[in-house]
């Protein structure tokens, strides 16, 4: 075990450094570099001062621009009780895999369920659709961003293969995941916090199946119900909450020590303007 | 087995391609073509014209012409019965990984040695040594060639961790192997041929580990004495050979059926001008 424990550490150590920080370029690199430094090894970056001359880096600061802009949009509104769709969360004493109550309607209303989340109502929304929904749903607000980054673009000699868009406010909570694209991130307004680990740290994630669930939110109650999809479906997922609630804490240090007692994950925020490569 | 079968063959067209031939480029790429489309992808691929403009392509053509700048150079040169240093060889009726005779001599003796295989000796000479070699033991040459390819130079982020040269005559042949480094394979006069095969038909090479063993030379009796190393080493060493010799032909078919009855090698014979990366 100590061996495999050097291992490890041996691993982690040559892919990344032995930094604690995730990369941070000032400004685009080349695509030469880019593709050199990070890309070819697996290695994320932050890369600051990437979209100050979007447009929507001013105009989506005013909501009034974005209902005027997507007045007659449908767009995909994701509904949890909490704010954590694909997450795990308890059903019957034991841990689902749930998805969010999706709900088509018109941007100005969704947007107007993001942002009063102060409401009594228990209900987080997220605006998002992960198929290429920045062109589809949000065509609208298309020429306030560069269709695409060209100096990745260049790097990775394609164009992107989808891109979309988030809108969350602070409940909104991604559990841990992994992607098969190569990702970038950009922050328009607001901030992202992220936690990164590194494929070799898989292990570390104690990935178990889980049984599929589904919200469903009704309007008329205000209430969510959550069930197992019928027939069966079981998922892989983390079964490690990074930052577990005070009465889930003791259990999860517990149960997950190559997460809690093992080196800690990348942690990064990104701010308007920066985007992350992951 | 039938479904570990599909699985290599999926793998290896992942990988490569379902072609049987390695790219070949016709002029240098650009850095970014050159890491983008084969060193990050880990693809060898074949350049040509890439040193036409190199003073080498014609001066070393003529065996005066180095004789007389290497006139004072020692190199070395190493010995062995049939030209296969570093490989598999017969000793007391099972194998053993042999090495070379390596002698260091003046660089028109060794020529004299490696060009006139066709005398009655039996001995196959062939001038090598792994260490940077070009810019110590030849840096008389050093002029003929420019000291660095930029276009890998610039993709890879580093000038050259060594430059080597070797010198061989047509029975000069080195066996399976890998190397834990980028190359870059420069022919300059004559020609060479390759046999590729992608890591992950590791499993067709039959690594097992053999006997080290040790070639000397005896000038006086032109004789060569083969004998295991004192204390025991043993190496682990690809059992495959691709071109057997007809009375072994059978036995190395049945041997390593993952080799002969698999998919063929890559093949690929580079000229003067050509360079091979890999």
């Amino acid at each position: 075990m100590e061996e495999i424990e050097t291992l490890w550490k041996e691993v982690r150590e040559l892919s990344l450094g032995d930094s604690d920080r995730v990369d941070h370029l000032e400004c685009p690199p080349t695509p030469l570099q880019f593709l050199r430094d990070f890309v070819c090894q697996n290695k994320p970056c932050i890369i600051s001062n990437a979209t100050l001359h979007w447009p929507a880096l001013s105009s989506w600061t005013h909501d009034s621009y974005l209902t005027g802009a997507l007045s007659s949009a449908d767009v995909s509104l994701h509904l949890t009780p909490h704010g954590q769709a694909d997450a795990l969360v308890p059903l019957d004493g034991s841990l689902c895999f749930s998805s969010a109550h999706v709900q088509r309607m018109p941007f100005p209303e969704a947007l107007n369920l993001i942002t009063n989340n102060e409401s009594p109502s228990k209900l987080v929304a997220y605006a998002q659709q992960q198929n290429n929904c920045f062109l589809s749903e949000y065509s609208a607000l298309a020429a306030d961003c560069d269709p695409h980054i060209p100096w990745a673009s260049e790097a990775l000699g394609c164009l992107p293969d989808a891109v979309n868009m988030w809108i969350g406010n602070h409940l909104s909570t991604t559990s841990f995941h992994k992607d098969h694209y190569e990702n970038l991130y950009a922050v328009v307004t607001g901030q992202k916090h992220f936690l990164l680990l590194p494929p070799t740290d898989v292990h570390r994630m104690y990935i178990r199946m889980y049984p599929a669930a589904q919200y469903s939110y009704s309007h008329d109650t205000g209430e969510f119900k959550l069930e197992l999809e019928k027939p069966d479906r079981y998922v892989p997922w983390c079964s490690v909450d990074p930052y577990p609630s005070p009465e889930d804490r003791d259990k999860q240090l517990s149960n997950f020590p190559l997460y809690f007692d093992g080196p800690k994950p990348f942690r990064c925020t990104l701010n308007p303007g920066d985007i992350l490569y992951l």
